[in-house]
Protein backbone atom coordinates (compact mmCIF):
# COMPACT_ATOMS: atom_id res chain seq x y z
CA UNK A 1 0.00 0.00 0.00
CA UNK A 2 1.74 3.49 -1.23
CA UNK A 3 2.16 5.45 1.65
CA UNK A 4 1.48 9.21 1.35
CA UNK A 5 4.06 11.81 1.37
CA UNK A 6 3.45 13.71 4.51
CA UNK A 7 3.91 9.70 6.62
CA UNK A 8 7.37 9.15 4.20
CA UNK A 9 8.61 12.83 5.70
CA UNK A 10 8.12 11.40 9.38
CA UNK A 11 9.54 7.93 8.90
CA UNK A 12 12.31 8.83 6.68
CA UNK A 13 13.36 11.70 8.57
CA UNK A 14 13.52 9.06 12.03
CA UNK A 15 15.03 6.43 9.65
CA UNK A 16 18.16 8.89 8.20
CA UNK A 17 18.76 10.30 11.67
CA UNK A 18 19.10 7.15 13.48
CA UNK A 19 21.44 5.95 10.54
CA UNK A 20 23.97 8.75 10.37
CA UNK A 21 27.05 8.48 7.63
CA UNK A 22 24.97 5.42 6.55
CA UNK A 23 24.57 5.17 2.58
CA UNK A 24 20.76 4.45 2.49
CA UNK A 25 19.52 3.34 -1.46
CA UNK A 26 16.76 5.16 -3.08
CA UNK A 27 15.23 1.36 -3.46
CA UNK A 28 15.21 1.13 0.59
CA UNK A 29 12.88 4.04 0.45
CA UNK A 30 11.16 3.25 -2.76
CA UNK A 31 10.15 -0.54 -1.39
CA UNK A 32 9.63 0.45 2.58
CA UNK A 33 6.78 2.78 1.12
CA UNK A 34 5.65 1.30 -2.19
CA UNK A 35 6.65 4.64 -4.08
CA UNK A 36 8.56 5.32 -7.20
CA UNK A 37 11.75 6.47 -6.83
CA UNK A 38 11.08 9.47 -8.53
CA UNK A 39 8.84 10.56 -5.01
CA UNK A 40 11.38 8.99 -2.92
CA UNK A 41 13.70 11.71 -4.55
CA UNK A 42 11.52 14.66 -4.36
CA UNK A 43 10.63 14.06 -0.40
CA UNK A 44 14.70 13.74 -0.06
CA UNK A 45 15.44 17.37 -1.63
CA UNK A 46 12.89 18.73 0.73
CA UNK A 47 14.55 16.45 3.24
CA UNK A 48 17.95 18.09 2.58
CA UNK A 49 16.86 21.67 2.32
CA UNK A 50 15.58 21.43 5.74
CA UNK A 51 17.78 19.78 7.14
CA UNK A 52 20.84 22.56 5.55
CA UNK A 53 17.80 25.01 6.50
CA UNK A 54 17.67 24.37 10.03
CA UNK A 55 21.41 23.49 10.71
CA UNK A 56 20.45 19.51 11.20
CA UNK A 57 22.85 18.14 9.15
CA UNK A 58 24.03 17.53 5.59
CA UNK A 59 22.18 14.79 3.35
CA UNK A 60 24.61 14.11 0.49
CA UNK A 61 22.49 12.68 -1.89
CA UNK A 62 23.91 10.19 -5.46
CA UNK A 63 21.75 9.84 -8.34
CA UNK A 64 21.70 6.64 -10.65
CA UNK A 65 20.79 3.22 -9.91
CA UNK A 66 23.04 2.67 -6.86
CA UNK A 67 21.46 6.19 -5.99
CA UNK A 68 20.66 6.97 -2.47
CA UNK A 69 21.25 9.45 0.41
CA UNK A 70 23.91 9.51 3.26
CA UNK A 71 23.31 12.06 6.75
CA UNK A 72 26.49 13.67 8.04
CA UNK A 73 25.36 15.56 11.21
CA UNK A 74 27.27 18.93 11.90
CA UNK A 75 26.01 22.16 13.53
CA UNK A 76 26.11 25.53 12.62
CA UNK A 77 28.91 27.86 14.27
CA UNK A 78 26.17 30.14 15.79
CA UNK A 79 24.19 27.27 17.42
CA UNK A 80 28.01 25.73 18.81
CA UNK A 81 28.62 29.44 20.05
CA UNK A 82 25.40 29.29 21.88
CA UNK A 83 25.83 25.81 23.19
CA UNK A 84 29.35 26.75 24.29
CA UNK A 85 28.48 30.26 25.73
CA UNK A 86 25.73 27.92 27.72
CA UNK A 87 28.07 25.59 29.40
CA UNK A 88 31.13 28.46 30.05
CA UNK A 89 27.98 30.00 31.91
CA UNK A 90 27.48 26.19 33.49
CA UNK A 91 31.36 25.98 34.63
CA UNK A 92 31.91 29.30 35.54
CA UNK A 93 30.78 28.87 38.72
CA UNK A 94 33.29 28.77 42.00
CA UNK A 95 31.27 26.22 43.48
CA UNK A 96 32.38 23.93 40.83
CA UNK A 97 36.54 24.33 41.68
CA UNK A 98 37.64 21.45 43.23
CA UNK A 99 41.73 20.89 44.74
CA UNK A 100 44.09 20.62 41.98
CA UNK A 101 42.54 22.98 39.60
CA UNK A 102 39.92 20.47 38.98
CA UNK A 103 36.51 21.58 38.17
CA UNK A 104 33.38 19.35 38.84
CA UNK A 105 31.75 18.66 35.45
CA UNK A 106 30.33 14.95 36.45
CA UNK A 107 26.61 16.44 36.15
CA UNK A 108 26.75 18.32 33.17
CA UNK A 109 28.29 15.47 31.75
CA UNK A 110 25.71 13.64 32.81
CA UNK A 111 22.38 15.50 30.57
CA UNK A 112 22.19 13.28 27.18
CA UNK A 113 21.54 17.07 25.65
CA UNK A 114 24.62 18.48 26.66
CA UNK A 115 26.94 15.40 25.52
CA UNK A 116 24.48 15.21 22.31
CA UNK A 117 25.28 18.59 21.79
CA UNK A 118 29.59 18.00 22.16
CA UNK A 119 29.16 14.69 19.92
CA UNK A 120 27.74 16.95 17.04
CA UNK A 121 30.19 19.39 17.64
CA UNK A 122 33.28 17.08 17.36
CA UNK A 123 31.71 15.21 14.48
CA UNK A 124 31.15 18.44 12.62
CA UNK A 125 35.20 18.81 13.11
CA UNK A 126 35.50 15.33 11.09
CA UNK A 127 32.53 15.47 8.62
CA UNK A 128 34.70 14.84 5.82
CA UNK A 129 37.08 12.64 7.59
CA UNK A 130 37.14 8.72 6.98
CA UNK A 131 36.64 8.06 11.13
CA UNK A 132 36.27 4.56 12.28
CA UNK A 133 36.51 4.50 16.01
CA UNK A 134 37.11 6.85 18.93
CA UNK A 135 39.33 6.15 21.61
CA UNK A 136 38.91 7.11 25.12
CA UNK A 137 40.08 6.21 28.90
CA UNK A 138 38.22 5.18 31.75
CA UNK A 139 36.35 6.19 33.17
CA UNK A 140 34.97 10.05 32.93
CA UNK A 141 36.12 9.86 29.12
CA UNK A 142 33.27 7.61 27.89
CA UNK A 143 30.28 9.40 28.04
CA UNK A 144 32.37 12.16 25.70
CA UNK A 145 33.23 9.70 23.44
CA UNK A 146 30.15 7.64 23.47
CA UNK A 147 28.28 11.14 22.46
CA UNK A 148 30.99 11.81 19.77
CA UNK A 149 30.96 8.33 18.52
CA UNK A 150 26.98 8.18 18.28
CA UNK A 151 27.44 11.14 16.07
CA UNK A 152 29.77 9.52 13.82
CA UNK A 153 28.05 6.27 14.01
CA UNK A 154 31.34 4.17 14.67
CA UNK A 155 32.17 2.29 17.54
CA UNK A 156 34.09 3.53 20.60
CA UNK A 157 37.35 2.23 22.83
CA UNK A 158 37.74 2.61 26.59
CA UNK A 159 41.69 2.08 27.84
CA UNK A 160 41.83 1.68 31.51
CA UNK A 161 44.43 2.84 33.84
CA UNK A 162 46.08 0.66 36.00
CA UNK A 163 44.43 -3.18 36.40
CA UNK A 164 42.00 -4.56 33.96
CA UNK A 165 39.40 -6.82 34.77
CA UNK A 166 39.33 -10.49 33.48
CA UNK A 167 35.97 -9.39 31.59
CA UNK A 168 38.25 -7.36 28.73
CA UNK A 169 40.59 -11.26 27.82
CA UNK A 170 44.12 -10.39 26.81
CA UNK A 171 45.44 -6.76 26.18
CA UNK A 172 47.67 -4.95 25.20
CA UNK A 173 49.73 -2.16 27.96
CA UNK A 174 51.72 1.29 27.45
CA UNK A 175 53.23 3.08 30.20
CA UNK A 176 52.38 7.09 30.70
CA UNK A 177 53.29 10.01 32.81
CA UNK A 178 50.13 12.41 34.16
CA UNK A 179 51.84 15.37 33.77
CA UNK A 180 50.46 16.93 36.69
CA UNK A 181 51.73 14.60 38.95
CA UNK A 182 54.65 12.75 37.26
CA UNK A 183 52.80 9.49 38.49
CA UNK A 184 54.14 6.67 36.34
CA UNK A 185 50.79 4.29 35.30
CA UNK A 186 49.79 1.97 32.49
CA UNK A 187 46.96 2.23 30.13
CA UNK A 188 45.48 -0.98 28.64
CA UNK A 189 43.09 -1.86 25.77
CA UNK A 190 41.83 -5.24 24.82
CA UNK A 191 43.30 -6.73 21.76
CA UNK A 192 40.00 -7.13 20.46
CA UNK A 193 38.27 -3.95 21.37
CA UNK A 194 40.04 -2.11 18.55
CA UNK A 195 41.19 -3.20 14.23
CA UNK A 196 44.35 -2.47 13.56
CA UNK A 197 45.11 0.60 10.80
CA UNK A 198 42.01 2.08 11.59
CA UNK A 199 41.23 5.88 11.63
CA UNK A 200 40.60 6.75 14.88
CA UNK A 201 40.08 10.18 17.12
CA UNK A 202 40.74 10.42 20.99
CA UNK A 203 38.27 11.80 23.15
CA UNK A 204 38.10 12.69 26.92
CA UNK A 205 36.79 14.62 29.12
CA UNK A 206 39.24 17.11 30.49
CA UNK A 207 43.29 17.25 30.00
CA UNK A 208 45.65 19.36 31.72
CA UNK A 209 49.21 18.68 31.09
CA UNK A 210 48.08 15.93 28.41
CA UNK A 211 49.73 13.23 29.68
CA UNK A 212 46.96 10.38 29.22
CA UNK A 213 46.46 12.30 26.15
CA UNK A 214 50.05 11.01 25.13
CA UNK A 215 49.91 7.91 26.70
CA UNK A 216 46.32 7.12 24.41
CA UNK A 217 48.49 8.09 21.91
CA UNK A 218 51.20 5.55 22.49
CA UNK A 219 48.24 2.91 22.88
CA UNK A 220 47.27 3.88 19.45
CA UNK A 221 50.24 3.32 17.95
CA UNK A 222 50.43 0.05 19.18
CA UNK A 223 46.98 -0.69 17.42
CA UNK A 224 49.14 0.79 14.42
CA UNK A 225 46.09 3.19 14.61
CA UNK A 226 46.72 6.93 13.07
CA UNK A 227 45.01 9.25 15.16
CA UNK A 228 43.29 11.73 13.22
CA UNK A 229 42.61 14.54 16.15
CA UNK A 230 42.01 14.95 19.49
CA UNK A 231 39.64 16.43 21.12
CA UNK A 232 38.33 17.38 24.78
CA UNK A 233 35.46 18.88 26.57
CA UNK A 234 37.47 21.25 28.51
CA UNK A 235 41.31 21.51 29.10
CA UNK A 236 43.14 23.00 32.12
CA UNK A 237 46.07 24.99 32.27
CA UNK A 238 49.34 23.58 33.08
CA UNK A 239 52.83 24.37 33.38
CA UNK A 240 54.29 22.10 30.25
CA UNK A 241 51.41 20.69 27.73
CA UNK A 242 52.59 17.93 25.90
CA UNK A 243 49.79 18.25 23.50
CA UNK A 244 49.69 20.93 21.40
CA UNK A 245 46.95 20.15 18.67
CA UNK A 246 43.52 19.53 19.56
CA UNK A 247 40.06 20.54 20.26
CA UNK A 248 38.32 21.97 23.25
CA UNK A 249 35.43 23.76 24.42
CA UNK A 250 36.01 25.39 27.29
CA UNK A 251 39.38 26.65 29.14
CA UNK A 252 40.12 26.53 32.44
CA UNK A 253 42.95 28.85 33.33
CA UNK A 254 44.58 28.16 36.43
CA UNK A 255 47.18 29.58 39.07
CA UNK A 256 50.52 27.89 38.29
CA UNK A 257 52.14 28.18 41.53
CA UNK A 258 48.53 27.33 43.64
CA UNK A 259 47.17 25.47 41.12
CA UNK A 260 44.02 27.55 41.67
CA UNK A 261 41.18 28.23 39.57
CA UNK A 262 41.29 31.76 38.35
CA UNK A 263 39.46 32.04 35.34
CA UNK A 264 37.11 29.98 33.15
CA UNK A 265 37.01 30.95 29.41
CA UNK A 266 35.74 29.57 25.78
CA UNK A 267 38.06 26.88 24.62
CA UNK A 268 39.43 26.90 20.81
CA UNK A 269 36.68 25.00 18.94
CA UNK A 270 35.92 28.26 17.14
CA UNK A 271 38.61 26.42 14.90
CA UNK A 272 36.56 23.95 13.60
CA UNK A 273 34.68 26.97 11.90
CA UNK A 274 37.65 28.35 10.26
CA UNK A 275 37.18 28.23 6.31
CA UNK A 276 34.19 26.37 6.67
CA UNK B 1 7.47 33.34 6.46
CA UNK B 2 5.51 30.32 6.82
CA UNK B 3 7.22 27.27 6.18
CA UNK B 4 4.98 24.67 4.13
CA UNK B 5 4.00 21.65 5.82
CA UNK B 6 6.54 19.33 3.83
CA UNK B 7 9.12 20.95 5.67
CA UNK B 8 7.56 21.39 8.43
CA UNK B 9 7.00 18.13 9.15
CA UNK B 10 10.46 17.11 8.38
CA UNK B 11 11.58 19.88 11.18
CA UNK B 12 9.04 18.96 13.82
CA UNK B 13 10.65 15.10 13.53
CA UNK B 14 13.63 16.05 14.22
CA UNK B 15 12.94 18.25 16.96
CA UNK B 16 10.52 16.06 18.58
CA UNK B 17 12.97 12.98 18.62
CA UNK B 18 15.45 15.03 20.29
CA UNK B 19 13.15 15.83 22.99
CA UNK B 20 11.56 12.83 24.22
CA UNK B 21 9.36 13.19 27.09
CA UNK B 22 9.39 16.73 27.17
CA UNK B 23 6.57 18.83 26.73
CA UNK B 24 6.31 21.07 23.70
CA UNK B 25 3.57 23.52 23.66
CA UNK B 26 2.02 24.22 20.25
CA UNK B 27 2.99 27.84 20.51
CA UNK B 28 6.14 26.74 20.39
CA UNK B 29 5.79 25.46 16.75
CA UNK B 30 3.53 27.91 15.69
CA UNK B 31 5.88 30.55 16.23
CA UNK B 32 8.65 28.62 14.43
CA UNK B 33 6.97 28.36 11.60
CA UNK B 34 5.03 31.22 11.20
CA UNK B 35 1.89 28.98 11.15
CA UNK B 36 -1.60 28.79 12.89
CA UNK B 37 -1.96 26.16 15.74
CA UNK B 38 -4.81 24.41 13.47
CA UNK B 39 -2.25 23.45 10.92
CA UNK B 40 0.51 22.96 13.70
CA UNK B 41 -2.30 20.40 15.40
CA UNK B 42 -2.96 18.73 11.70
CA UNK B 43 1.06 17.95 11.48
CA UNK B 44 0.93 16.60 14.59
CA UNK B 45 -1.76 14.19 13.76
CA UNK B 46 -0.43 12.82 11.15
CA UNK B 47 3.56 12.67 12.64
CA UNK B 48 1.38 10.83 15.96
CA UNK B 49 0.27 8.11 13.23
CA UNK B 50 3.16 7.78 12.03
CA UNK B 51 5.10 7.38 14.97
CA UNK B 52 2.62 4.54 15.96
CA UNK B 53 2.64 2.85 13.01
CA UNK B 54 6.50 2.51 12.28
CA UNK B 55 6.89 1.99 16.44
CA UNK B 56 8.91 4.61 16.84
CA UNK B 57 7.21 5.85 20.24
CA UNK B 58 3.93 7.40 21.36
CA UNK B 59 2.74 11.31 20.92
CA UNK B 60 0.35 12.05 23.45
CA UNK B 61 -0.86 15.20 22.60
CA UNK B 62 -3.34 17.40 24.96
CA UNK B 63 -5.75 20.66 23.75
CA UNK B 64 -6.69 23.75 24.74
CA UNK B 65 -4.78 26.82 25.86
CA UNK B 66 -1.51 24.96 26.86
CA UNK B 67 -1.94 22.53 24.16
CA UNK B 68 1.38 20.42 23.05
CA UNK B 69 2.60 17.27 22.62
CA UNK B 70 5.10 15.23 24.36
CA UNK B 71 7.00 12.12 22.73
CA UNK B 72 7.63 9.18 24.78
CA UNK B 73 9.78 6.46 22.70
CA UNK B 74 9.17 2.90 22.82
CA UNK B 75 9.75 0.17 20.94
CA UNK B 76 7.53 -2.45 19.66
CA UNK B 77 7.54 -6.37 21.09
CA UNK B 78 8.22 -7.67 17.83
CA UNK B 79 11.43 -5.58 17.23
CA UNK B 80 12.58 -6.19 20.62
CA UNK B 81 12.63 -10.01 19.70
CA UNK B 82 14.70 -9.16 16.37
CA UNK B 83 16.90 -7.50 18.50
CA UNK B 84 17.35 -9.61 21.08
CA UNK B 85 17.55 -12.73 18.47
CA UNK B 86 20.12 -10.58 17.20
CA UNK B 87 22.24 -10.08 20.18
CA UNK B 88 21.67 -13.97 21.37
CA UNK B 89 23.73 -15.03 17.96
CA UNK B 90 26.37 -12.08 18.59
CA UNK B 91 26.91 -13.39 22.42
CA UNK B 92 26.10 -17.26 21.92
CA UNK B 93 29.88 -17.71 20.14
CA UNK B 94 32.59 -19.94 22.35
CA UNK B 95 35.10 -17.59 21.39
CA UNK B 96 34.00 -14.74 24.07
CA UNK B 97 33.92 -17.22 26.82
CA UNK B 98 36.29 -15.52 29.56
CA UNK B 99 37.38 -17.35 32.94
CA UNK B 100 35.18 -17.83 35.51
CA UNK B 101 31.78 -17.66 33.99
CA UNK B 102 32.07 -14.53 31.93
CA UNK B 103 31.57 -13.24 28.19
CA UNK B 104 33.47 -10.52 26.41
CA UNK B 105 30.75 -7.92 25.81
CA UNK B 106 32.69 -4.50 25.17
CA UNK B 107 32.36 -4.61 21.70
CA UNK B 108 28.51 -5.51 21.53
CA UNK B 109 28.22 -3.25 23.86
CA UNK B 110 30.45 -0.39 21.80
CA UNK B 111 27.80 -0.25 18.57
CA UNK B 112 26.07 3.06 18.94
CA UNK B 113 23.36 1.17 17.22
CA UNK B 114 23.18 -1.61 19.94
CA UNK B 115 23.20 0.67 22.59
CA UNK B 116 19.90 2.85 21.29
CA UNK B 117 17.90 -0.34 20.60
CA UNK B 118 18.76 -1.83 24.63
CA UNK B 119 17.96 2.05 25.85
CA UNK B 120 14.59 2.01 23.85
CA UNK B 121 14.12 -1.37 25.33
CA UNK B 122 14.35 -0.40 28.76
CA UNK B 123 12.68 3.02 28.44
CA UNK B 124 9.60 1.35 27.07
CA UNK B 125 9.47 -1.15 30.50
CA UNK B 126 9.23 2.55 32.16
CA UNK B 127 7.47 4.87 29.87
CA UNK B 128 4.51 5.39 32.01
CA UNK B 129 6.92 5.77 34.94
CA UNK B 130 8.46 9.07 36.52
CA UNK B 131 11.80 8.02 35.96
CA UNK B 132 14.11 10.65 36.88
CA UNK B 133 17.92 9.47 37.14
CA UNK B 134 19.77 6.41 35.56
CA UNK B 135 22.17 4.74 38.11
CA UNK B 136 24.79 2.65 37.32
CA UNK B 137 28.31 1.63 38.06
CA UNK B 138 31.77 2.15 36.91
CA UNK B 139 33.09 1.39 34.08
CA UNK B 140 31.09 -1.08 32.29
CA UNK B 141 28.07 0.20 33.46
CA UNK B 142 28.20 3.24 32.45
CA UNK B 143 27.21 3.03 28.07
CA UNK B 144 24.11 1.29 29.05
CA UNK B 145 23.67 3.38 31.70
CA UNK B 146 23.52 6.50 29.22
CA UNK B 147 21.83 4.84 26.60
CA UNK B 148 18.52 4.59 28.56
CA UNK B 149 18.82 7.62 30.20
CA UNK B 150 19.18 8.98 26.54
CA UNK B 151 15.47 8.02 25.81
CA UNK B 152 14.40 8.84 29.19
CA UNK B 153 15.89 12.28 28.46
CA UNK B 154 16.97 12.04 32.33
CA UNK B 155 20.68 11.95 34.16
CA UNK B 156 22.78 8.88 34.87
CA UNK B 157 24.39 9.18 37.79
CA UNK B 158 28.03 6.82 38.41
CA UNK B 159 28.89 4.99 41.72
CA UNK B 160 32.16 3.63 41.72
CA UNK B 161 33.87 0.73 43.90
CA UNK B 162 37.71 1.59 45.14
CA UNK B 163 39.02 5.03 45.60
CA UNK B 164 37.04 7.75 44.21
CA UNK B 165 39.22 11.00 42.20
CA UNK B 166 39.71 14.30 43.61
CA UNK B 167 37.20 15.30 40.46
CA UNK B 168 34.20 14.16 42.36
CA UNK B 169 33.97 16.33 45.11
CA UNK B 170 32.39 14.99 48.40
CA UNK B 171 31.09 11.56 48.47
CA UNK B 172 28.62 9.02 49.91
CA UNK B 173 29.97 5.63 50.05
CA UNK B 174 28.33 1.99 51.23
CA UNK B 175 29.81 -1.55 51.89
CA UNK B 176 28.82 -4.19 49.63
CA UNK B 177 30.31 -7.72 48.60
CA UNK B 178 30.35 -9.30 45.30
CA UNK B 179 28.22 -12.54 45.45
CA UNK B 180 30.61 -14.17 43.15
CA UNK B 181 33.84 -14.22 45.10
CA UNK B 182 32.55 -12.51 48.08
CA UNK B 183 34.94 -9.44 48.59
CA UNK B 184 33.72 -6.84 50.54
CA UNK B 185 34.36 -4.04 48.56
CA UNK B 186 32.80 0.05 48.44
CA UNK B 187 30.47 1.60 46.27
CA UNK B 188 30.64 5.77 46.18
CA UNK B 189 28.33 8.40 44.88
CA UNK B 190 29.50 12.30 44.51
CA UNK B 191 26.72 14.11 46.67
CA UNK B 192 26.18 16.46 44.26
CA UNK B 193 25.27 13.94 41.67
CA UNK B 194 22.20 13.05 42.92
CA UNK B 195 19.36 14.59 44.15
CA UNK B 196 17.22 13.77 47.36
CA UNK B 197 14.26 11.41 46.67
CA UNK B 198 14.04 10.73 43.41
CA UNK B 199 12.59 8.06 41.27
CA UNK B 200 15.72 6.03 39.79
CA UNK B 201 16.33 2.86 38.01
CA UNK B 202 19.59 1.08 38.19
CA UNK B 203 21.56 -0.50 35.15
CA UNK B 204 24.39 -2.35 34.58
CA UNK B 205 25.95 -4.89 31.68
CA UNK B 206 26.67 -7.77 33.51
CA UNK B 207 24.80 -9.10 36.86
CA UNK B 208 25.98 -12.82 38.59
CA UNK B 209 25.15 -13.00 42.26
CA UNK B 210 23.67 -9.35 42.31
CA UNK B 211 26.05 -7.96 44.89
CA UNK B 212 26.94 -4.96 42.85
CA UNK B 213 23.00 -4.19 42.65
CA UNK B 214 22.33 -4.84 46.32
CA UNK B 215 25.24 -2.26 47.09
CA UNK B 216 23.89 -0.10 44.14
CA UNK B 217 20.59 -0.26 46.19
CA UNK B 218 21.84 0.21 49.60
CA UNK B 219 23.56 3.89 48.03
CA UNK B 220 20.19 4.97 46.50
CA UNK B 221 18.85 4.09 50.06
CA UNK B 222 21.74 6.96 51.41
CA UNK B 223 20.57 9.62 48.89
CA UNK B 224 16.69 8.53 49.72
CA UNK B 225 16.24 7.15 46.33
CA UNK B 226 12.78 5.16 45.29
CA UNK B 227 14.36 2.35 43.36
CA UNK B 228 11.84 1.76 40.79
CA UNK B 229 13.63 -1.35 39.01
CA UNK B 230 16.54 -2.81 38.30
CA UNK B 231 17.90 -3.64 33.93
CA UNK B 232 20.71 -5.03 33.23
CA UNK B 233 22.00 -6.41 29.17
CA UNK B 234 23.32 -9.73 30.17
CA UNK B 235 22.92 -11.95 33.43
CA UNK B 236 24.88 -14.63 34.36
CA UNK B 237 23.86 -17.62 36.55
CA UNK B 238 25.33 -17.55 40.15
CA UNK B 239 24.17 -19.92 42.83
CA UNK B 240 23.01 -17.58 45.40
CA UNK B 241 21.23 -14.86 43.63
CA UNK B 242 21.06 -11.66 45.67
CA UNK B 243 17.96 -9.75 43.44
CA UNK B 244 14.97 -11.29 42.57
CA UNK B 245 13.61 -8.52 40.17
CA UNK B 246 15.04 -7.03 37.20
CA UNK B 247 14.82 -7.22 33.68
CA UNK B 248 17.38 -9.10 31.16
CA UNK B 249 18.17 -9.29 27.27
CA UNK B 250 20.69 -12.16 27.65
CA UNK B 251 20.88 -15.11 29.79
CA UNK B 252 24.12 -16.93 30.18
CA UNK B 253 23.98 -20.36 31.91
CA UNK B 254 26.86 -21.52 33.47
CA UNK B 255 28.00 -24.76 35.01
CA UNK B 256 28.02 -23.90 38.59
CA UNK B 257 31.06 -26.05 39.84
CA UNK B 258 33.39 -24.86 37.27
CA UNK B 259 31.79 -21.52 36.33
CA UNK B 260 32.07 -22.68 32.70
CA UNK B 261 29.82 -21.08 30.08
CA UNK B 262 27.25 -23.84 28.86
CA UNK B 263 24.69 -22.18 27.00
CA UNK B 264 24.02 -18.87 26.21
CA UNK B 265 19.86 -17.93 25.87
CA UNK B 266 17.27 -15.40 25.95
CA UNK B 267 16.80 -12.86 28.97
CA UNK B 268 13.24 -12.09 30.57
CA UNK B 269 12.91 -8.76 28.46
CA UNK B 270 9.82 -10.15 27.22
CA UNK B 271 8.10 -9.15 30.55
CA UNK B 272 8.76 -5.84 29.58
CA UNK B 273 5.56 -6.76 26.95
CA UNK B 274 3.06 -8.20 29.18
CA UNK B 275 -0.41 -7.35 29.45
CA UNK B 276 0.04 -4.42 27.09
Amino acid sequence: MKVPRAERLVDMTNHILNHPREHISLSFFAQRYDSAKSSISEDLVIIKKTFKARGIGELSTNVGAAGGVTYIPFIQEHDADAFAKEMFEKVNDPTRVLPGGYIYLSDILADPQVLKMFGRLIATQYKNDDIQAVMTVATKGIPVAMAVAQELNVPYVVARSGANKVTEGPTISTPFTTGTTKQVNKLELSTRSLKKQQNIIIVDDFMKAGGTIIGLQDLAREFEANVKGIAVFAEGRAKERQVEDFTSLIHVDTNLESGEVIKVQLGNYKKIFMGK
